[in-house]
């Protein structure tokens, strides 16, 4: 009698990806290009350094927006809440060359001047261009923030909210938003249950 | 008769705030430091540039990653899920210098040979080092991707399955662990209903 067992062998292989499918936040990069509010859908953004606080992000060198920023020396991050997920990503899809983007948004400027914010969305960042770094095809823009505004209703006991702002999220490679889930735990302090248990 | 309206104005002002709760993406950076494995939990990182795809991220220049990834060029880039928070946590807490990380995890080398990768975690990227920059206080290393490894369980119709990869979310400055929710919308679509609506 030959007694055959289905055994699924589990291999973690290389892929024919050429990057992650990493969840990544989502923001809008405003900036005033030939005097005009100009807003991009951009998800390859995040910290770079802190005292001072820099953003970095990367933007197709060919895109709108990096000429306003070159001229201005300064733009925002805005992040829209996962309702917003419509007009987030047609402001990735449609070009400051081809559509006039400058009226879709309530924008407000803070004191920087020339940095446009949208106040419809949930947090809005001020940034001051502090260097830009040449990819191949991307300008990697790094961005000091001189401000970061917050509407009261998305704060709760002065601490940001996020299960009201619910920030949209992005599926990097595969093109597909994502809401934010549950909060799972606090940080620089679960980790000292998995060191109690290895002694 | 005195008839009083309560009236909420919402106004979004300037907060005390240096950075934006941002809800961003957890790896743990792999480099061999003095020939054996070691990891860093690291959120600041993200995809700088296409073909080839680079990702950047931004390590304390006191870390002993660092040290690392100079000696021998390359890193690695480990995505947990939600389930690993608490070694995921351990491994931000901790430094090299202080805990031994080289056997936590089933650690396995690609072609690069000596960027450490985490069986254990559902994807694992595979980098070499392009370039560092130099910030005030970080060093924000760039590398080319050679590698992207995914266990077959988290691929369906050869697409990543991210209700199964459910990755490990983490919202900055205020130290929070949150999960991924729900998919909402294909991206570089959905806005053409919002280009529709507006004409």
């Amino acid at each position: 009698m030959i007694i055959v067992t289905k055994v699924k062998i589990m291999v973690k292989v290389k892929t024919k990806f050429k990057r992650p499918p990493l969840i990544l936040p989502v923001c809008l990069i405003g900036a005033n290009v030939e005097e005009k509010p100009n807003f991009q859908t951009i998800a390859w953004f995040n910290m770079v350094d802190y005292d001072p606080y820099l953003i970095g992000f990367s933007s197709e060198k060919t895109h709108y927006t990096n000429k306003g920023i070159k001229e201005n020396k300064t733009f925002s991050v805005n992040i829209p809440t996962s309702k917003m997920v419509s007009v987030t990503d047609y402001c990735g899809l449609y070009s400051g060359t081809e559509v006039d983007k400058s009226k879709i948004f309530d924008v407000f400027y803070g004191e920087l001047k020339t940095a446009p914010m949208i106040r419809e969305m949930p947090i809005s960042v001020e940034c001051r261009l502090k260097q830009t770094i040449e990819s191949h095809n991307a300008d990697f823009f790094i961005g000091q923030i001189v401000g970061v505004y917050i509407e009261n209703k998305y704060l709760v006991n002065e601490k940001p909210d996020l299960k009201c702002i619910d920030p949209l999220l992005y599926e990097d490679g595969f093109n597909n938003y994502w809401s934010l889930g549950k909060f799972l735990a606090k940080a620089f302090d679960i980790g000292k249950q998995f060191k109690h248990q290895r002694k």
